[in-house]
């Protein structure tokens, strides 16, 4: 990836979502958007109404220590990039995938967050008529859409690598996700209604 | 858990996948159990037939060195039970889920290789109405079952904890995995003639 000098000052605004996370409230519940995911998929969970998990964080193990009468400890390891997205599960008897970014820019969600195998892997999620999207937060509008992939899968290909993709690309072909109820992120009522209907993936 | 006397002997027996799968040759083309199955996840991929993943090994983190111009470094982690299954994905808008498990026992798959939560997980899917299901590889034999999940449910209830699943019952409610083409180990031949039937999820 090329640094053009007018990216370098950016980059003190969008920091990526783990670390902004820890400091942005989420809907005003002391929540950060990824506890307000999981809090919502355990939500779903526990009322039977779907499963969907997080994968663990993928992790290359390089040194694992055996201590005498003690669990094994690993001592070097590295993160490692997914090569899928980070939550996936079953719904009704539909296959939902999705990723999930945020940004506390309030005019466009940097592609940058969005990896080349992650795009492929929502388009081959697609082609076996599985349910992918993104839930894309403003942490300083306050706002959540739901922006099926196809549309960020279009986007992409037009714009491959370094830009933005605007909030009034995201509001037209995505939905918001209307928060305060129970759950804190109810994104499944807007699959339902949206992505399971007629207008399957169009809106 | 309890160890009985009798269990001990039986413990150099029935060593755990993870460890067994090193020493022990696939369907003579020098593959472990594991490498089998995710060769085969990665053939349905590459022919567009599946979307299936193993998911990553839980790690709980603890402590993360950041050097200075080099990348993090995971300086203490532990390994973590998982909460869900190895395996997921979609077929042909399916959801799919399963466990791999192998032993050298010739009579028996023992059931202290599934956890309780593995088992519940399988029943939260199965109400979801996705495909759950176990791959069992009995390495003496050389021998690989597809076990709907209902069936390894239903035996768990019966003999919790301890004892073993007779290599009669698996015979009898799952279905063998023919080897010896392509992918190594066909499972979702399996899963369509038989799991998407008319005769879902029962022999």
């Amino acid at each position: 990836m090329v640094n053009y000098p007018h990216q370098v000052s950016r980059k003190r605004i969008d920091t990526s979502g783990k670390s902004e996370s820890r400091q942005v409230n989420f809907a005003n519940r002391g929540m950060t958007f990824e506890t307000a995911i999981n809090d919502s998929n355990q939500y779903y969970l526990a009322h039977g109404k779907a499963v969907i998990h997080k994968k663990p964080t993928p992790v290359q193990i390089v040194k694992v220590d055996y201590p005498k009468r003690s669990r094994a400890k690993i001592v070097e390891a590295y993160f490692r990039h997914a090569s899928t997205t980070d939550y996936s599960g079953v719904f009704k008897g539909y296959y939902i995938d999705f990723e999930a970014k945020e940004t506390r820019q309030k005019t466009a969600m940097p592609m940058k967050n969005f990896h080349a195998h992650q795009i492929e892997h929502m388009e081959q999620v697609l082609q076996q008529r599985g349910i992918a999207f993104v839930l894309l937060h403003f942490s300083t509008l306050k706002e959540t859409y739901l922006l099926p992939a196809q549309a960020l899968i279009d986007f992409y290909q037009i714009d491959q690598g370094g830009k933005s993709m605007p909030i009034d690309y995201i509001r037209q072909k995505g939905f918001e996700i209307i928060m305060g109820g129970f759950p804190s992120l109810p994104y499944l009522d807007v699959v339902e209604k949206k992505l399971l209907g007629g207008d399957n993936f169009e809106k």
